[in-house]
């Protein structure tokens, strides 16, 4: 089996090494419009080759979509009007409902398979890549159901070698539960960040203080808006809905700190404390 | 050199462990009121012995107080109204102002040393202690020009034995900066926490889609209400004003996502990746 990863950034880079490393595919190419990651990607030995996206549809069994997810859609469906019945087109973005609207009436939609790996650092570019990535984490697949059943199988089957589980969900319920368990930490890491900056002007006083706490919890800060942006834009809504629950829920726990109100930052605090049962096992 | 660490939770256990496991002293002994957690850090091996504070007093050659902050002013003065002229009373609490203010009229003020070792985790109790803490941070002495030469020596030394690097600083310029660089992570984790559960009522979904990146934003929300809702209100203003700031800027980044604002966006992202270059090394 062949595959094309189109995006040698921290997803599509990371999905051919672990391909790669497993050694569940015959070959890897890759399409990559930046000179310098692709140059990069070839010599860090993510990819066998680079070719274009034409010579991809050509050569390859599976397309895999590592772009940003603003891109996405117009080059499925590119893919979609050129593709054979027995080649794959699928994409790992972080947002599905934009994406699953504009393929759903292309009369090949069921050669494609939007899936969404739950799997991430804040690194991005082929250098970031990594080889362990993905395992014992789940990967969603929205509207399966429009997709061909060996489609789904051939998708399935990569992640799973990869050590993932797959989830089936529907587009509108992904973005919804993205942007609470995903997208959210971004923007609060992100304002944490540009808070601490501008009201901590002496740099070197951050360094000389930041305990493991504020390491952790500033670390997505580091994301890039070229990925990030399009993704607050295409979910915006959700995002909207819960940053605004957000601010609310700050603006209680201020209100109980100005009256030095014991009881309720207790509660809050006690309540907050419930995410113990709920946090990724591995942790 | 005999150390009595009053306090066997996350810090004060550590604290015994780390020199335990360094060998840099003679014995070390525990008080603390919680009798499980007397007898649990016996059964770790943290300290040699648990006794009074009393006893603590008549055998000690340092006492560290590693108990809430809202308890160390008092204990504090307790203990300098009986320690002899060759003790060192020592804390490790996350807020100086109040507890320097508390002891600075106290006729034996400069056998106090007032400390902040600048590492953590979300955990509590003597099952959290490690015996790796401490090491590649910074600890802060607040106020060191009002302590015995010989006593900050003994105490920088401990400290430095465990891998740190001490920082001088004035009691109200730690709480500042401690508010922005620490307490202020704090918050946003429990209200992150907070929100998503309260957003997302299906505990299953976070679970299975919460990526590392949720993990490590929303880790401190772990964290003890015992511990923290003093250091906020020793801290109040401080914390208030960092408070307001975050979300001043959150509601910044709501207008412009609101308002499909890319070039705003992509400012407050690109402000934000800043923080890479101020972020701890070992990171």
């Amino acid at each position: 089996m062949k595959v094309a990863v189109v995006g040698l950034g921290l997803i599509g880079g990371s999905f051919a090494l672990t391909l790669h490393k497993k050694g569940v595919v015959d070959s890897i190419v890759g399409v990559e419009a930046n000179p310098l990651h692709a140059a990069k990607a070839l010599e860090l030995g993510i990819v066998d080759s680079i070719v274009t996206l034409d010579e991809a549809i050509c050569c390859a069994d599976i397309i895999a979509l590592a772009v940003p997810v603003d891109v996405i859609p117009t080059i499925a469906v590119k893919l979609l009007n050129r593709v054979s019945d027995n080649q794959i087109v699928m994409d790992m973005g972080s947002t599905k409902e934009e994406l699953c609207d504009v393929v759903s009436q292309h009369p090949k939609r069921s050669r494609f398979v939007a899936t969404h790996p739950m799997w991430g650092t804040e690194f991005s570019g082929p250098c970031a890549a990594r080889s362990d990535a993905f395992a014992y984490r789940n990967v969603v697949i929205c509207e399966s159901e429009k997709s061909d059943k060996d489609a789904v199988k051939v998708v399935s089957d990569l992640y799973t070698a990869l050590g993932m589980s797959v989830i089936e969900m529907g587009a509108e319920e992904h973005d919804l539960h993205a942007a609470y368990v995903s997208h959210i930490s971004h923007i609060t890491s992100f304002i944490l960040s540009t808070t601490v900056l501008e009201k901590e002007r002496e740099e070197e006083t951050i360094f000389n203080l930041a305990g493991g706490g504020f390491d952790s919890t500033v670390r997505l800060a580091k994301s890039s808006a070229q990925t990030w942006i399009p993704i607050f834009l295409q979910n915006k809504y959700n995002v909207l809905d819960v940053l605004r629950e957000y601010i609310h829920q700050l603006n209680l726990f201020r209100k109980a700190l100005e009256k030095d109100d014991v009881q309720t930052l207790r509660e809050i605090i006690t309540k907050a404390n419930e995410i113990k049962k709920v946090l990724h096992k591995n942790q």
